[in-house]
């Protein structure tokens, strides 16, 4: 919804029914959020626009189209106020095809791995390819890339000097997930990024999971607006008291909602206000069988939050705290017209989707063609790291044969990996892996034709007896991670994916167990969400023939190189003690054969 | 409070408690209008910043004050959510003396009569005077000045390249108080400021006075976000349906709370979110016997709603409509130390004003001297208009002698002139002005020196008798208008202002009653708002020794000049008639006598 002078003038007319409407949407029981009141309610849509709620008879045309709602509700388009799709390993347009039919119209979102991977451009045309699906995106720039300490490699590093940029594009709506840590720290570029936003009249999107006390208080004197990540619902009810609006995450992987939500049924419905949703990481496998914005405000209702008031943590709240309530979040003259016909606000089950004015989903289905757009090789090009060999893989030391102790990384969930000290043959000159204690070795190799890194260390947790795994899809950086219990195998994956320019590879004794192409930066892909999920499974299904016994064996390594999940990461500049800030050698102690 | 890097580094510091606090609040009970609850909690500050809330000892060094506040209640900072306090006739510093112990730490205005008698260069004066002052002013950038149809004379006109100059100061919060009308007409300029509003990522501030239906419609496809002006509480509930803030008026002269109220105590009382407070405008004699802001909070208390919901209108609700609630309006980490010390909810009696981090008053009355500013020649010049003759105000018609069948604006309440149709004689050329008849000659003189353009016409209500009386103070243009019952008056009154150098004046046989100076732009003084009532009260008195009975003769005179009020009004460009947005003719008929 563009605002010229032109634009205004016709809106106007169409709001004082001058112009006839679009699209009548007739006999519905409007929510209004605004001010928790449901009743009968007509609504008029010219263009992109809610002209008209109430009577609206005088704006019928010959040419209107009447969208006959008896029986529904009319409730607003619903937001996710923090997702990175990416991870979904969607493209946008898969993406809405996937969330807009259960009822999500908006999301916020930093856009951050197709920044990492194709850089400002790329996240141009990433715009384009918004612009062109029902979906919309309120963008927020990432306080500074890459988020990793030390800093890794990625295809662009958000500055202060981009941000001067960036933050005065149409599309940019706040400062993405600024890190407590990052405040705290006082690091230079990151306050630099909030001092313009102030300029700019942006609001500072926050995460600060587990910040109390001072620490938050400190944290809330740099000027965040909201957090979506707290672990338990005194946090949420410590930063609501401290004047915070508060995201509910509810991930695939972490499950928030349910806890959280007891602020508000427990401790005080008044704290409702200021709470709203997000899902931030999600898979597509819960898209198809969840639902998405839609499941949790179920979820919410379910734990005992009345329906107006989950609907509008669905709505204007996200609205609110984002500051884009005044084109979206309710179901009034002026705004967007994103409306959903909801069998019920109990049951919530969304029935239709009209996004930007149109009708474009029924029946949980989009009701149209929605194709992706052809790609610039921004987005399509071919990994830039050269082609590897096993030698790459063998981690070398000045002893020639012996033993070391090494630091292996444990994964002990998706969010967490632990330090697990284990001792290691060497052979000529090589620490070798070994898979009956469960040591792998692992890499990360950059992948932007920037500097040729590769990282080298040692993991466990996967159980893999044979075979390696890659992926070019691994957040926050997007570089290409490959671990295995062998350096052949490792190198055959790394080549693979090299050659079909990004993706996921299960390999096994020089063959190719499964790949998962992932053509959109090698990150993402244009197949359906179902065929995505179905993909997923079968993709983890190979690497449980290697021996892996994880829940998600690649999400568990494709999370490895983010050094924000304690005690350990990796990325292409090392191994990274996550508690310390620093790269560490692995090797603890080497020792002769005796 | 500005961020810049160091200031950031300094305000997270200080919130970490790296830094001691310059001042906590001790023993207070918080009245979290977040959360709506209230409970024990200590306050730190530092600089300008509440840093910390709740527990506090580690904020306390050896150099930290400490307020106690022993059975008292800590309350954000009041706002008026729209005000133009010129019309006070008080200087920003002398309005400061008379709102900031009441509480109202904070205020939303055009400042606009300030920038129609001094412009830009005489605005950013004003900025300067806030500054030095505890009250803190939300500028918002007049739509388009001159407001009057057809245009008027003022010293400064607002238009899209102004707009697109000033909106991106930080001083400014939004475009102020955009009349229907402009935009229901698709007025150019004002579709101009408002789409630039978008860009700049500014609220619209509107004003639509009895809205309703298609023209609501019309008028928030705008993207207008709340309004200050509805005569009835059906036409708040439909604003606030609608998508509205609705931000209720109670000013000196309509008294629109107790009505507009109602939307929330019999409606519905989830209406009261986005419902808050404003004065628009307020007298002196107002502020020294009722207060401000918090004389509304009693207001509605009384009235029946909740204090805690009273308190939000006064507070929160405000910095949410305005989009300033990540600066004012709660007592949250973060924001600008504005904390009042309040006896009781419910009786919501101040007794002590945190402003800016600074104890500024105590008691009702300022705790320290606040001199005014030396002001430049931008905001004391005198008028700039050329001594006039008796002859100026006569009414010269081709008939020699004869009746003239006449039409003169009766003024039936500060708001509303009626059309009165009168005889008057024709004496050598000269319409006769006739007392008998309460009749009396109006005239607006230009007084910038652009034109020198000056109208006359004809008026009925004053009761004058005898003598004239003039006001260079005359929103929206404060041009210099005169109304008197003979030409001698009136130019005597007019001539003695333009030696003065502007205020207001009561004259009678050539001798001046009483004279009220308002040095200050010719439109506000420094005096004490105790010295301005009893001089209001004064100059009201003089008026009425000539015979006139209106409660406020010079408030009546002084808006004659506002074309926003039915049916008629006089600006420089001579007599309009404000529905059909044209001036008009005073002269009907000339009858020759038979």
């Amino acid at each position: 919804m563009e605002r010229t002078i032109e634009n205004l003038r016709q809106y106007i007319r169409a709001g004082r029914a001058l112009i006839p409407a679009d699209t009548l949407i007739l006999h519905g029981n409007l929510v209004n959020v605004m001010t928790s009141e449901i009743y009968p309610a007509d609504v008029a849509i010219y263009q992109d626009m809610i002209v008209a709620v109430g009577d609206v008879s005088a704006y019928q045309g010959p040419k209107t189209k009447v969208i006959d709602a008896s029986g529904s509700y009319l409730v607003p388009g619903l937001i996710d106020g923090h997702i990175h799709s990416e991870c979904s390993k969607l493209s946008i347009t898969s993406f809405a095809k996937g969330i807009v039919p259960s009822g999500t119209t908006c999301m916020v979102s930093g856009l951050d791995e197709y920044i990492s991977v194709s850089g400002l451009e790329g996240l141009k045309e990433v715009f384009a390819e918004i612009k062109q699906s029902p979906l919309k995106v309120f963008w927020g720039a990432p306080y500074k890339t890459p988020y990793t300490f030390p800093t890794s490699t990625i295809s662009c590093n958000f500055n202060p000097e981009i941000h001067a940029q960036v933050q005065t594009w149409p599309e940019c709506f706040g400062v993405w997930e600024t890190v407590r840590e990052a405040v705290q720290e006082l690091d230079e570029d990151t306050l630099g990024a909030l001092s313009l936003s102030y300029k700019n009249r942006l609001p500072i999107f926050g995460c600060a999971p587990m910040a109390r006390g001072n620490d938050l208080n400190g944290y809330l004197c740099a000027g965040v607006r909201l957090d979506h990540e707290s672990y338990d619902h005194q946090e949420v009810v410590e930063k609501l008291r401290k004047g915070m609006h508060m995201v509910i995450r509810e991930s695939s992987v972490t499950h928030f909602l349910a806890e959280n939500i007891r602020a508000v049924t427990e401790v005080n419905p008044s704290l409702a206000r200021r709470v709203s949703f997000c899902t931030d990481d999600v898979t597509a496998k819960d898209l198809v069988e969840k639902g998405h914005v839609d499941h949790l405000v179920r979820l919410a209702i379910r734990a005992g939050v009345s329906p107006m008031t989950a609907i509008q943590m669905g709505t204007i709240n996200s609205a609110e705290a984002y500051r884009i309530d005044h084109l979206v979040g309710s179901i009034s003259p002026g705004r967007i017209a994103d409306i959903l016909l909801v069998d019920n606000p109990s049951s919530f089950n969304v029935q239709a989707v009209i996004a930007n004015g149109n009708l474009v989903a029924r029946d949980h289905k989009l009701a149209y063609d929605l194709h992706a757009p052809k790609r610039s090789s921004l987005l399509t090009s071919e990994l830039k790291c050269k082609p590897v060999t096993a030698k790459d893989f063998e981690y070398r030391v000045s002893l020639a044969n012996g033993r070391a102790k090494v630091l292996s990384m444990e994964v002990k969930g998706p969010f967490v990996r632990k330090r697990r000290d284990v001792v290691l043959d060497v052979v000529d000159h090589v620490v070798q892996p070994d898979t009956d204690q469960d040591v792998l070795m692992v890499s990360v190799l950059e992948r932007f034709g920037i500097n040729g890194n590769k990282s080298l260390a040692f993991c466990s947790g996967w159980g893999l007896q044979a075979g390696a795994m890659a992926s070019s899809a691994a957040p926050d950086d997007n570089n290409l991670i490959v671990l295995g219990t062998n350096a052949e195998d490792m190198a055959f994956a790394v080549n693979h994916l090299i050659k079909e320019g990004g993706g996921q590879v299960v390999v096994k004794d020089g063959k190719v167990l499964d790949f998962f192409s992932l053509p959109v930066g090698g990150i993402v892909c244009d197949l359906e969400p179902g065929e995505v999920a179905q993909r997923e499974d079968e993709m983890n299904g190979a690497a449980r023939l290697l021996g892996c016994n994880l829940p998600e064996p690649l999400m568990y390594m494709f999370f490895l190189p983010i050094t924000a999940i304690p005690d350990y990461a990796i990325t292409d500049v090392g191994p990274v003690d996550c508690i310390a800030l620093t790269t560490f050698d692995p090797i603890l102690e080497l020792v002769e054969h005796t």
